[in-house]
């Protein structure tokens, strides 16, 4: 047993020491110390399929959420709140699936799940299944801060929300064509299935899971923080919650290890407690983040599972490994140097 | 570190040898292979304040309980088929915080969490804020087996309980008068505090978080399983929802590992996300169950929170540690020995 961990040890030095920080077989540029990043997203992306336009959208889309987060940082602001500035360009941008541009439940509606943690104090917040928060994140930022909660539900969640004086909006803001349009080829094709507990499942679609956003964030001081927001899957029914607005699963930060936000299939990342695995596996087997990261998502995807994360720890070291085609991710260092990547390759 | 390791694992190897299993300085008297654990909530428990009728009472829950999760086990029924009879048990029993029995919210409703995860195909399911399903345990199992989802929420929980068959109650069904009194001192409590921003506080009654239940089950085929079920806080408000229906913060299950079913200060378990760290210590430290039990209850106490837990190994070892003054809780061994304690000593 010893003997295997050291191999991987050694095998993951052999790798950063040969070409720097392989982030899922793609190296990350910048040999800065990355301080922001974000994700908006894994799934079925391919190049094939992305019009230039398209593609230059969501390009300017991920520069203008890590510009509103490195603000953040460079002002010398707290993680949590680097990370609640990137996520709410994220939210209010229709391209992702979190805030405005959600993707519809069954009964047609838009319900968001959020979380955030901060890596100093350890504490969290997360919201899930509100449908008039303009911004979740700041809901789960306000559970964090305001309450001695961790999780808060649906109206109840709504009803803290709007104590707190965060914007409440008609649900109808939430709403896209696109998504709409979503919902109505989901519907069909569950129609066109004829499996006789279907009504259960429905969340087969490769990318109808697709478009969860996330941000991690080093600030000046050194604290990291993680955070989540997701409109969940489409067409889904009862209820439903993934594993963005859960601690452990979807969000995870603490100081001596990385900040983490995952994106996928999220039952997987339920049952895997991915985003805290891979701190357990950086403080109990003394891994570094990138090889972490690899180790959560190939049992995320022995499972079965696919998706992806990103992750960063306190001296600025960033993976954004994935198992899919391709994930909406970019990155900043300290000094300002952006990437930005779609595609697996 | 990796002398540190080795001397915690000496020692704990010294005390084993030395007096059999040390579970929070109450050692478990027999020495057979334990199958089932169960708790009934961890708190201010203290022999002085309990009544002897009261106490005679709360031993023949837990035995029933017990013999329920036995019968099933030696039926050769799975893990998860043993966890939900002795939870049904005690969720039945309105002597604990689940089920019928259970504590109201500040709106005067029972909005009930339960979950359960199976440790040999690492799937789980779990209900949270469910108002009208006599027993949440059973609808964690529905959504662990017969949907492709891990966590439901609310009215979409409910219809699925009830397209799956499960008993379908009148919410006055978990009235009991004691727990309703309850609610109307914790109201009077809060009045009578000044805090501004009391009303998203009010978590603070040391007892007012008693009485959550769960078990852990070993099944004749070496399989491990977990649940756990709650009424979450007296006069919670925000659609708050704890650990115990968050898969890796109240119950967590791995064949490899343990399995786990917490009770306490929901939020500090969410926090440290409780019943997977344990797993995680065993699985990355190599360490035994016990000794991750006491690691994990340690560290919660260092943050401020109470409560306790309970966890078995794929071998039959048990840990129950606590950091409160009481935790109803009860083991019974392969051969039908049973063991009930109430008290810290």
């Amino acid at each position: 047993m010893k003997r295997t961990q050291m191999f991987v040890l050694l095998a993951v030095c052999f790798l950063c020491a040969a070409g720097g920080q392989l982030v899922n077989g793609q190296e990350l540029l910048n040999q800065g110390r990355y301080v922001l990043l974000i994700h908006g997203g894994a799934g079925t992306i391919l190049r094939e399929k992305m019009s230039p336009a398209k593609e230059k959208n969501y390009r300017l889309a991920l520069e203008k959420a890590l510009k509103a987060g490195y603000t953040a940082i460079k002002s010398g602001r707290p993680a949590p709140e680097a990370v609640q500035a990137a996520i709410r360009v994220l939210e209010d941008d229709s391209l992702f699936n979190a805030g405005r541009g959600a993707v519809f439940t069954h009964d047609g509606k838009n319900e968001l799940d959020a979380s955030i943690m901060d890596g100093k104090t350890g504490k969290a917040g997360a919201v899930a299944g509100v449908t008039v928060i303009k911004n979740p994140i700041d809901a789960a930022k306000a559970v964090m801060e305001r309450s001695e909660h961790v999780m808060m539900a649906g109206r109840g969640a709504e009803l803290f929300a709007r104590e707190c004086g965060l914007t409440i909006v008609d649900p109808r803001y939430f709403y896209t064509e696109e998504r709409w349009q979503g919902l109505q080829r989901a519907i069909r094709e569950d129609a066109r299935k004829s499996k006789p507990d279907h009504s259960y499942q429905g969340t087969g679609y490769p990318d109808y899971k697709l478009g969860t956003v996330g941000a991690v964030a080093l600030d000046q001081e050194g604290n990291l923080a993680a955070g989540t927001s997701t409109g969940g899957m489409t067409n889904k029914k009862f209820g439903r919650i993934g594993d963005s607005p859960v601690i452990g699963a979807g969000t995870y930060a603490k100081n001596q290890t990385a900040a983490v936000s995952c994106t996928g299939w999220g039952e997987y990342f339920i049952r895997s407690v991915a985003a805290y695995d891979l701190s357990a596996l950086m403080e109990y087997q003394n891994m570094p983040v990138a090889a972490a990261g690899e180790a959560v998502m190939k049992k995320i995807g022995a499972l079965g599972g696919d998706g992806g994360l990103i992750a960063l720890d306190q001296n600025g070291n960033a993976a954004m490994p994935f198992n899919t085609a391709g994930m909406y991710r970019a990155a900043i260092t300290n000094d300002g140097k952006t990437e930005i990547y779609i595609y697996k390759d």
